[in-house]
């Protein structure tokens, strides 16, 4: 049985290997930059334990793995490009250190290279993995326009806002999931409960996002508090508040959003005081404890050793715990 | 056997089934307007015929020819962002007709969709058929940073230029060939023949597409006669007039590149009586020749019945005389 530690580090050094010196440099030095720019490695991370669930020798698993990463960062890559953002985990974009055509093709051969990495998944495995993997990044694909949609959308429904998330990222945590688990193994039922599983893991990991970014602590969290609320951020918190405020106060959050009179720093100021009086601190905590529970449950009932969960257990509590 | 005319049918029939109405509208709109601007299907109707060199039934590469299609319009859509361009095919480009975000996110569902059709090609061949597309799909990426490395580039050699053009353009030609004669039940040699009658084929039609910019007649090419010389893009025609010129013809060349003194009509006039008298219009009609008498040759000594091959005879000569 491998530890989270363990199977961090194989990601690591694995990740290093796959795009050794290739030629044009100009497509080539984006992808490596954005590959060794780190984060949490969730997804190639959660396929091996998946997969280490029904077979200790993992090996088989790690491509798929690999092209589960390097098909998250390609989503990151031009996400980051749609949305203008100018700096991912700590460092400038593919778009700002470079340019936007920079960034969209070295994005598009990111996503050619992990249907490439798919494809070295044991040909016994490898339709039902390509499924998973094209439906998923489908489902992505949608999200993403969802949720630019709803940048434009005067009024967004929690269940909608839900929805996106799902697509956006719940899918692609619970594809991950699944992936390994067939490649090691699992029956279907097996598969479908571990996807499940990462639904809810994934739909708890991107609240306590939108949790962090209002109410995290800027040293841990890596970046600046209130940055959702000064870009009027339809996000759980927002939506939530507006459900449950009164007509005064949605009044106020609403002239808040539409106008820009106030200072960044005010604005956070008093968005997050309007949070905290209707209680979504504590309402987001509960949801994501929802979701987390769910998961737990799936994860109990699932009839494996329970020895062999551990991993599982102690990685979805180190995703609700964490702080950045 | 079919004719030319009865694939053009099959395709345009099965692309129009291709996407149904589907949610987010703001995803899949641009794609189908995308899929529906025509063009040649150049692409398919080769990956149909080389299927129907070996099989009667070509149902079975009907998937792949449709993904190759669409992949091809996916790298167009991304392309003309990375361009700039505001026209294809006589119609708005999505980037003008929506905006870039549009662009990039229905680019990249297209890209999947052409993923998630390949995956339709019968089992025993799927593993192969996705080889060849993935290596080919990561050649046209690396196609279309040489070309935009070549814009920032001084000096151009010509053989760099065929090797950037063989990348952009001929691989994928080659390799829908290659795919459909594998769905066929071609063997080893023949695939491999077919692909490199495919790529000859390839870099004549890349060649005609520079010829006839310069010396196309307007009316039948259905854009701007001389766009390549007012935009300075280093073309077959102007890489060669380099190299023929003398020292002084050459300097004048480089002026005209350099500066923007010139109105653009007499600029194309000028350029263009250059090329007249470097007989770089002779040099050109050469080239494409030779490539076409190699396809030719390809085709010609292909161990199957000479009267399966009359399409891809047909085909290829009404790519080395069309006008358009």
């Amino acid at each position: 049985m491998n530890t989270f530690k363990d199977l961090q580090n194989l990601i690591e050094t694995e990740i290093s290997k796959i795009l050794p010196e290739t030629t044009p440099p100009g497509l080539y030095e984006p992808i490596r930059y954005t590959l060794n720019l780190g984060g949490k490695r969730v997804r190639p991370i959660l396929c091996l334990a998946a997969c280490n669930l029904f077979q200790d020798d993992i090996s088989k698993a790690i491509p798929a793995a690999l092209a589960l990463e390097v098909f998250h960062n390609f989503t990151l890559l031009h996400d980051d490009v749609m949305d203008n953002s100018p700096v991912r985990r700590g460092q400038a974009t593919v778009h700002k250190k470079w340019n936007v055509n920079t960034a969209i093709l070295s994005g598009d051969t990111m996503f050619v290279k992990s249907c490439d990495l798919m494809l070295l998944t044991p040909e016994s495995k490898l339709k039902d993995a390509l499924k998973i993997f094209n439906k998923t990044a489908l489902e992505v694909c949608e999200g993403q326009q969802y949720d630019m949609d709803f940048e434009d959308q005067e009024t967004v429904e929690l269940t909608e806002y839900l929805q996106m998330i799902k697509l956006k990222t719940s899918v692609l945590v619970a594809a991950s999931l699944k992936i390994g688990a067939i490649i090691g193994g699992a029956d279907k039922k097996q598969a479908d409960d571990l996807y499940n599983f990462g639904i809810a893991l994934g739909m708890a990991f991107q609240l306590q996002d939108d949790f962090l970014d209002t109410f995290g602590s800027k040293a841990e969290f890596g970046k600046r508090i209130g940055g959702d609320i000064v870009e009027n951020k339809k996000t759980f918190l927002l939506l939530t508040a507006l459900q449950k405020a009164d007509s005064e106060t949605k009044s106020e959050i609403k002239e808040m959003i539409s106008t820009e009179k106030l200072q960044d720093e005010e604005k956070i100021a008093r968005m997050t005081a309007i949070f905290e009086n209707l209680e979504i601190r504590e309402s987001t905590v509960g949801e994501i404890s929802k979701y987390h529970n769910e998961a737990l449950l799936i994860l109990k009932t699932l009839e494996i050793d329970e020895n062999k969960k551990q991993l599982l257990y102690d990685f979805s509590n180190l995703l609700q715990t964490r702080n950045n």
